[in-house]
């Protein structure tokens, strides 16, 4: 073993990358059980293919050509100049190549994930696959260049630290695309138009989902920080911990206490929702706001949340079953937002004017141009070529038995 | 980076913390799925929601206050000065202030969680709220600092090294001046006052819950040493390790084998408790017992666990659903108790006297008095002020869809 | 602390091997679920405990005799000097003594846990206790020791990574002597012998068993690299972390379009397990395959995989409740000898001869005749003794009532 200080930061460094990623990737039972429990019975099967095809689809083809496009040589800020199936035993500064890799790869994989949620219950499992493959090999590498990989928002100074926009939002405005253009599933409004709920079969997988993923947003959220040696980084992943965790707390409570005002009942689905809600929004600035941002970002997310669930249930009209769009969509956006606000070395309320919050409204906005266009144009393909939706007897005897030639339970 | 060695320390000790942190946050789920597991499928969403929102309140409020009133100058050796809403982006010699905050919130919100298994499936959902607040702000901080917060059982010699007292029992005698309280639930006891057993609707979460606690423990004892650089930490993480391993293995077989015999059955609930009392009873004297004094203390715990929980059930008549007082009040005394015994260094069966277990008997004692007295008081006020359990209607009927207004299950 | 390089080097190695052996440990969980959940639910407690008592009494034994038996002083190459109770606060280059101890022990575990798949739902928990106890102290260190422990077989040069061989297809094909001589459950083949599908009862349970798996596998398998300080070791463990989500992915995808195109439909059980045939098969090559080579070894796997399993269904009638022994036996032997093929410096594809091929089939035929031979005595002679086999009353009716006194739901 070389004992060299260098030898020893970057072994360091490249671990601490590395368990991070490991953290990552085990969102993703947290996401399928959330998805799994918050839907019916019926569809279990199918919704948990689905969790488990994006992330195999997912981290084949983000190796073979997402990673580059996202993180190569910048064309213009636009695009990163592709090389197919990434190979190389190097390193940098801080890790291996291939950690890098691997770390992008869990990060690829949230972001395609989220979008099932959103058209859970009603959805083709081949045209899943479709659109799940053109998100991790276009959608998200593109627009993950203009940020991390170097291009023109990062170049303006958009501050978006482990992805509310870049991750979770382009997942949300996916799913909302995908949502509106698919259409409600069947019983979702009555005749007059008006919505019914339709419970989930499974809140203990739901919270135990929620739960597993506030873990893993400790692999998420520090792990952005992409270095854990030395007395600075030391400072910022327990600050980053300590933020990521207040504005999930904050974003359970308030949204708890939403729900018993406003429904008079403090129920479970809303808040852990709530939860989630916190953690999408102080993911872009975790590492720039104090506690007290941190929780003021967490209750406003935990506020916001339950309006806009009702906003687009019941005044758009678009049925997302486990309200994944208000949850990444409109709490990413609102997390990236708050940067401009409660950024202490940036920030609005923290008395340096409205420009940073101008750079993060640009950036919020064409998140959601691109990957809302995107999708509505991928779906709309889809929909055209009349792959979107399963039957209506399919849909509803459920997608587990015609889809999968399997229930999930027995 | 500053490639110094002191940078490089820093940065492995305060990374091992944050590991640490991050597996007794997951303990959270671990603690969850085993209360609703063994617990009534109408309960369920209660008993999550309770466990969602310790974590959550707790979090907030150990940061607001809780932290420096455990940790900030001692008052007398009686009491931290409080510092409300701690921030500091410094750091120590080992880790920076915030990954100390951090750690110190999952443990806190550890204690806390206990409580709500032992008052299940009656408690009023407000209640619950308002002693989950009063223990993580006020009685685990308090006698929190006599011990790690440098007061005034630690200038006696005390030993407890990852919270077999401080964090475990405190838990479970609150939990039992709770469950003493606020009384068996409907159909516990007959007209005759004999218990009868009321089974959890689902031993699969329970066992899941058990096998994550088992998880999470490793950041909960090997976590405690706080450092992970240099050869004396190395082999202190591996020692804990293996003791607090080798621990909850002997305390499952142990609890099984009383089952067969006593009840003619290796029972399945009875020996994942079992393993939960080898865990708790090792967490004292992780890091002074050997591995033969682990498999002892774990053989000790999960013999006497089933005769307490008999212990609460039939004599005393205290109604427990999960059997939370057994495991981590009863254990946790034992274990701390084991220390004098067991202990290499100073225990009475190593030849080193009874110094050391009279030291132990005092701390017990102590956190006896201290949390089941607080949480008499505490559940007596609750009481009076009849705001403490549910009316008989919702107790039938279950509390998810009176108090929470859904079903866990659909 | 000391802050020199060799105690930084050793505290960042010591770090490495304990939390790659916690996901180790949380395997247990994953294998619990995958078998709970593909089982019926009259048998979830029983095999629930199954899987904590090969743990628990696993983790005692190894530590009593396992280990010094595995890694001791060769006695001629074929087992190691036996050192009752092992004890040391020593460490090594790179590690401390109990933390090597606590890294085996958890990978001896997984071999034991995967039998009980192979056996589900008809063997009597005593015999299973009676030959997990051989497996952990007898079939599996001895073999191991011809291997990791420095025997004959490494001396050949036999390439296996992580376990393949070592941990996988010793499970396996333990499993496959067990399953054989048990005999199939009732009901699994009419009375033309034509096998019938015996539906799991919760296919929830068993995707999160896959994905706790696939998580834990990043401790099974960069964790072998047994350090993690230096550029090397930070390259190898980015690489091996690659080349096993890699070859998992195209595991679960490749199973999938085989269900697909030949059962015409892309079921999720077959889906799960090519998942897990995936992360068996890369598990010995994992560092000397790069990420092409990762994504056949995965392929393969998983297009084995259902042959595999209906060559044991139908052909051979060999009635494996789980999929186990195709899973780890069958392609653990195939990701053996892939090496020999796959390896970039010593495969066959690679340009470098037959020579390692050669290597990897005696290694594989080793395991196959030395593990499939002691179970086969080991059955036998529980056979003989009449105590593998429940009762056919007990076997219809479920064996969580009869055996465990309790039932899985209520």
């Amino acid at each position: 073993m070389e004992e060299t200080l260098h030898g020893l930061q970057i072994g360091l460094d490249n671990m601490w990358l590395l368990i991070a990623a490991f953290l990552v990737m085990f969102m993703q039972p947290g996401f399928a059980m959330v998805e799994a429990g918050f839907t019916r019975s019926k569809n279990t099967a199918n919704i948990l293919m689905k969790n488990l095809m994006d992330f195999s689809i997912g981290s084949i083809l983000y190796w073979a050509i997402g990673f580059t496009l996202m993180y190569g040589d910048s064309i213009g800020g636009f695009i990163g100049t592709p090389d197919l199936f990434f190979m190389s035993d190097g390193f940098g500064d801080n890790y291996s190549d291939y950690a890098d890799l691997f770390f992008q790869t869990v990060f690829a994989a949230t972001a395609a994930t989220i979008v099932s949620g959103a058209v859970a219950e009603r959805t083709e499992f081949s045209a899943y696959l479709i659109f799940s493959i053109v998100i991790t090999v276009l959608i998200y590498p593109i627009s993950g260049h203009w940020t991390w990989g170097g291009g023109w928002l990062s170049e303006l100074g958009f501050h978006d630290f482990a992805g509310s926009s870049i991750v979770h939002s382009v997942g949300g405005w996916i799913g909302l695309a995908g949502a509106a253009v698919i259409g409600p599933r069947i019983g979702k409004y009555d005749a007059k138009g008006k919505a019914k709920a339709i419970p989930g079969h499974n809140l203990t997988f739901g919270a135990l989902g929620v739960f597993i993923l506030w873990f893993g947003w400790f692999g998420f959220n520090p792990g952005s920080q992409l270095a854990a040696a030395g007395t600075e980084n030391a400072v910022a992943l327990g600050h980053i911990a300590v933020t990521t965790n207040l504005a999930a707390a904050a974003g359970a409570v308030t949204a708890m206490l939403v729900a018993w005002i406003r429904y008079k009942r403090p129920a479970l689905s809303l808040t852990l929702n709530g939860a989630l809600a916190g953690l999408v929004a102080i993911t872009a600035g975790c590492d720039v706001v104090d506690p007290v941002g941190a929780v003021l970002i967490g209750t406003l997310a935990g506020f916001i949340l339950p309006f806009a669930v009702e906003f687009f249930d019941k005044i758009l009209k678009v049925d997302d079953p486990v309200g994944a769009v208000s949850v990444h969509g409109v709490c990413g956006a609102f997390g990236t937002l708050a940067v401009g606000l409660f950024s202490t070395s940036e920030g609005l309320f923290y008395g340096h004017g409205a420009k940073a919050l101008g750079i993060q409204s640009i950036g919020v906005l064409t998140f959601f141009v691109w990957a809302f266009g995107a999708g509505l144009i991928l779906f709309s393909i889809l929909k055209a070529a009349k792959v979107l939706r399963v039957s209506r007897r399919i849909e509803e005897e459920g997608l587990d038995v015609y889809e999968h030639g399997e229930s999930a339970y027995n």
